[in-house]
């Protein structure tokens, strides 16, 4: 199959209780294209300024992400800086420069159209839509937010939402959405308004996936030391989305695979700052790790 | 094998966001017997006051438990009120009255003794330190605590520890415990002073169980409408011990069933208020359940 991934590519300023990373690069389409890279070659869909290092690029190419979705523009990429409490779940955003972002309106290649997977990372949920009506018949629609727009834009998001697959979001994020405090409920609501699928990823308790009659969960890996949080969702998502796209079809069965192998790549991510251990990553330590999430829940 | 458990029986009034409940049957001693009481017959210790229900010992004994260690006292039953927020793990103690509990000095009887499995309960380290030193040679010896020792009482808790096997714990007391904000540094820091397994309950969230070389992890039962938390840890650990008292061994196949009942148990208790789920509870809900949650992560 093919997979067309839309999304962020970025400067982040991270910091956490021990260290400070200054401009490193980051961005929702950056993480989870890297990490469906691992399964599959996915095409992005994304805009990058005058500064954004030209290596990255080629890196990206060298792991055979298509790039010809990907614009630069005159002026800077986007930038977010984002401070992490002792608890990784606590992220404060404090600066976020919209940049070359502001003005963005793809226009798909030809090539992209025909994709029969889509992923609408975070993004300004009218762009989503704006976007998704560019492809022919995608097979299978997936999309995420964040508080942004949930707080901004909610009705942008449930009308995304009647035309979505599978629906991603944190625990805060769907509550927020649904208005309702219980997961399963809120999952339902979600579930009501179009999605087969609704992905709760809940950092190191790992995710949910729920659907009408159908629920699975994969737990966080265990882990010591969370180096960067930044991006494990949309790895999550890359190495869900990659490995469907990989399997060829959407059944049951892959759907359970495909959320482990999410929560195989988001525990990689967490490993090191930016997209440092995406870089070092070999395929044998993907399954390594998937067997160890075997062994952690086999009984 | 045969399980002693030590603990409270209490009369709670509950508060959730619905419901008002005052004065119901609960105490820890109560939800982890009748937990372990669907596995194996254990051996309960604990007080209660002249207001006690009569009919509540008698169901007690009506489950095979043995309730010679059972004290009964001129004075009042032991009283909490809480009150729980939306989020079902937001409990506030409103008011604890300790009553009978105050000078509970118990004596084993000599039929305890000798029992190969024992839970001592939440209740003040040194009691749990002084009854311990009843035992004869257990196999295995159990504890849980709760913030209120972890504030006054840390070095008790340490103290104890070291003649402790397993330490359950959830995420809160075992990070104020240990003074680590990761769970798997915390485990390692409890897992130093002793035990040889640290079960962190985590709620919806499920539980890890985590040995020197050792982690297993179980996801908490899809819940749409918890009713009423209390008991839940307290209901895990009957679930839990009283698995590996029917076992008869503690191997590490036989840890990971235990923890999987222990979710099943606890899963259970928070469907009605007090103990009244366990009441209504047949054998065979509880391997239908044990098979979902197998479903639940299969992969």
């Amino acid at each position: 199959m093919s997979l067309v991934i839309v999304g962020s590519l970025a400067f982040d300023t991270i910091q956490t209780p021990r260290e400070r990373r200054e401009k490193v690069v980051g961005g929702s389409c950056t993480y989870c294209a890297l990490a469906a890279s691992f399964f599959t070659s996915p095409k992005i869909v994304g805009v990058v300024g005058e500064d954004f290092p030209r290596e990255i690029i080629q890196f990206f190419q060298s792991k055979k992400i298509d790039t010809r979705g990907l614009e630069a523009r005159p002026g800077k990429t986007f930038f977010w800086e984002g401070h992490y409490g002792y608890d990784p779940e606590q992220r404060e955003t404090i600066k976020t420069e919209i940049n070359v972002f502001r003005d963005f309106r793809p226009k798909l290649p030809a090539s992209y159209r025909r994709a029969e997977i889509v992923f609408l990372a975070n993004i300004d949920p009218d762009l989503q839509d704006e976007i998704l009506s560019q492809m022919e018949s995608p097979a299978l629609v997936a999309m995420d937010t964040i508080n942004l727009w949930i707080a901004t834009k909610p009705e942008g998001i449930w009308r995304v939402l009647k035309k979505v697959n599978i629906f991603f979001a944190n625990e805060e994020e769907i509550k927020m959405l649904s208005q309702e405090t219980n997961l399963i409920k809120a999952a339902r609501r979600v579930l009501a308004s179009g999605p087969r699928l609704a992905v709760i990823k809940k950092g190191e308790h790992g995710a949910l996936v729920l659907g009408r009659d159908f629920v699975f969960g994969v737990l966080g890996h265990p882990c010591e030391d969370v180096v960067d949080p930044t991006g494990a969702g949309d790895s999550f998502a890359g190495g869900f989305l990659g490995y469907l796209d990989k399997a060829g079809k959407i059944s049951r069965p892959q759907i359970r695979r495909a959320a482990v192998f999410g929560s195989v790549m988001a525990s990689f991510a967490i490993e090191d700052f930016s997209i440092e251990r995406f870089k070092a990553l070999r395929s044998e330590e993907i399954e390594k790790r998937f067997r160890e999430f075997r062994r952690l829940v086999t009984f």
